[in-house]
């Protein structure tokens, strides 16, 4: 039997804002949740046991780049990600799809699966739906993703129509080739933001069983307001007491827009690729550490957060730090800004349990000037 | 009265190697000793928690480099270099001389001080003995160093000779110049390997009595029996309830060979910075972890270390991070490298404490196939 699941815990009464628990072979996580990026199977400067105390819940991490290096192999016999990583706790690995979408040269998509050149080498390689399952089962995360085609945004309705039915026929033969109970597999809704095809998506994966369900083709540079049309033509035809993924989103607007809608998972890399730059997420909003303004500021980074950073180091000495290149800055402002977006779900949580979900995202948006259209979230 | 001090604990019977206490504001640390560098109040990637958990005894940062970024108004406003770096441990500061001799551009020695161009953005800069002492006083270090001039090696007799009378000149105005007692003020015995040079600074420097002794102008490119000469020519002539401290030396037949001369305190970039680029310094001798016969070795570094890093992640995990260009993987490889050398010195007291250097010495110099005379060390 699966020890994998979800239970409902609550549903805020005034939107379709929910709470709940995920089960799975590496201990229970609360959602809605936020999920740090190990692209290379390692959050970038950040140590397993820095990812506890900031109580990160499940970590993401990339079947691509993995595949390129080290090779699924090698993680194989080293017993999975969790043990070549020495992290003991959920994680989840993508299908490899947006990467050859996003990062490969020379795509060329047949209904057999896509031939690209890889982006370290140019070697020729080709990733089917049966292929992105065999990396993941060898990968050994505990959620893994069906092989879907993430279109640009926009298509023309015909060649998303197509696109979405081969997406439809990767999933089924991406369920038909995985057979590891331990792992569960999610089917990915695409469709862009055409609502028929987009419910026509998910009733399908719906029909195949998947025990959760992602909404893909939502970090392709469409704007806030057709991501979160994209949210709502899917996840009406979501089943209440499944998992839903939203993949690749991680700006704090559009998290709590996914959560009004009733979204459970979120990732996104900006959080720890702004940090190494030196810009933090804050209860005050964006902060840029290298401003002259913090050269003397021996106060912390926000006043509110309960981050190892923010306990223990000052802004002047972040700053200096950031300034020289220091990995062990990049470490510290990648900790704080991912507690920062932990924190927030934690807060969401309570808010949702509680149901004032609505009231809470109002006065978040108000207080940092976000709306539902075009902000970018911070 | 001041709060530093130095016991002699022991004497091996049968060598100068000896054992002791350094006492300090910030706490007591037993010698012999090696100092992990944090050049930018930071040892690179690692964090004050993860020094503590390798036992390191003082952390030693750069005056010159402080000077530069973020300037010493900005330490000394966060309250000294332990506040700014959150380092509840001693810390030892350098004159900024070395960096101004090996880094700096457009050199002008006059009896004053040195003019130079910085290497950051060649502003001209003018650093003094006095100079020297301001800056070290505004960082706050437990142990700071007199300005000294680096000769090149070799210099002529003639110049190495005046050389080391401005030197003492230099040290007499710097000790006249600090004020603080909080922070113990060492001279520094230069002269080359010429044995009549090194007798009489060193002699000087005692009559003027500093509460510690470094050993200079020892890791500017002589050979490793030039080295030894020079501990020789400067050590006979120190006190024996002194500390002394060896600058810039760290390879491990070094340090040894120092401990046998009665040498205290060592420090290094050398194990950092190997590490940054995969190379290891193990009980078999050093390791890169990039070579490909680490592919599939899920065992640690090494058995015998009971560091962060071989506790907890295998040989294939390290080298799939140090070839990806991971932060994770050089804070990893730099955490297990300090702690080899710490664990070095660990082993280094207990022989001293017990008669039993030279066995000690002789039998590690064996099995590494070291020698007193132009090995590298590992």
């Amino acid at each position: 039997m699966s020890k994998f699941g979800f239970t409902l815990l609550h549903t805020d009464k005034n939107s379709g804002a929910r709470t709940g628990i995920l089960h799975t072979p590496h201990g229970d996580v609360l959602t809605p949740m936020f999920m740090p990026v190990g692209t290379l199977a390692t959050v970038k400067f950040v140590s397993p046991e820095e990812l506890t105390a900031m109580k990160a819940g499940v970590i993401l991490s990339n079947t691509y780049h993995l595949w390129l290096r080290p090779g699924e192999q090698v993680v194989k016999a080293a017993g999975g990600l969790h043990k070549f990583m020495n992290v003991d706790r959920p994680i989840l690995t993508d299908s490899g799809g947006f990467q050859v979408f996003s990062l490969a040269d020379s795509r060329k998509i047949t209904e057999e699966g896509v031939t690209f050149k890889n982006h370290l080498n140019g070697d020729t390689m080709f990733l089917s739906p049966e292929k992105a399952i065999q990396i993941q089962n060898d990968l050994g995360a505990d959620i893994i993703m069906s092989l879907d085609e993430c279109p640009a945004y926009p298509s023309t309705h015909n060649y998303m129509k197509a696109s979405v039915e081969r997406t439809l026929r990767w999933a089924k033969r991406g369920k038909e080739a995985h057979q590891n109970e331990n792992q569960a597999l999610f089917g990915i809704v695409q469709g862009g933001d055409y609502a028929d095809l987009r419910e026509h998506c998910a009733k399908a994966l719906v029909d195949m069983d998947f025990p959760g369900y992602s909404i893909g083709g939502t970090s392709v540079g469409e704007d806030k307001a057709t991501l979160y049309r994209m949210i709502d033509h899917s996840i009406v035809h979501l089943p209440t007491h499944k998992p839903r993924y939203l993949m690749g989103v991680g700006s704090t607007d559009a998290i709590l827009e996914g959560v009004l809608r009733g979204v459970d998972m979120f990732d996104c890399v900006l959080p720890t690729r702004i940090a190494r730059h030196g810009t933090l997420m804050t209860s005050e909003g964006r902060l840029n550490i290298r401003n002259a303004k913090n050269e003397m500021d021996f106060g912390p980074i926000d006043p509110q957060c309960d981050c190892y950073t923010c306990q223990n180091y000052s802004r002047a000495y972040l700053r200096h730090l950031i300034r020289c290149d220091e990995g062990l800055g990049q470490r510290l402002l990648s900790i704080h800004n991912l507690r920062f977006l932990i924190k927030l779900t934690e807060e969401v949580r309570q808010a949702i349990n509680e149901d004032r979900f609505t009231e809470f995202k109002d006065a978040y948006f108000k207080k940092h000037h976000l709306n539902s259209v075009n902000s970018r979230g911070f």
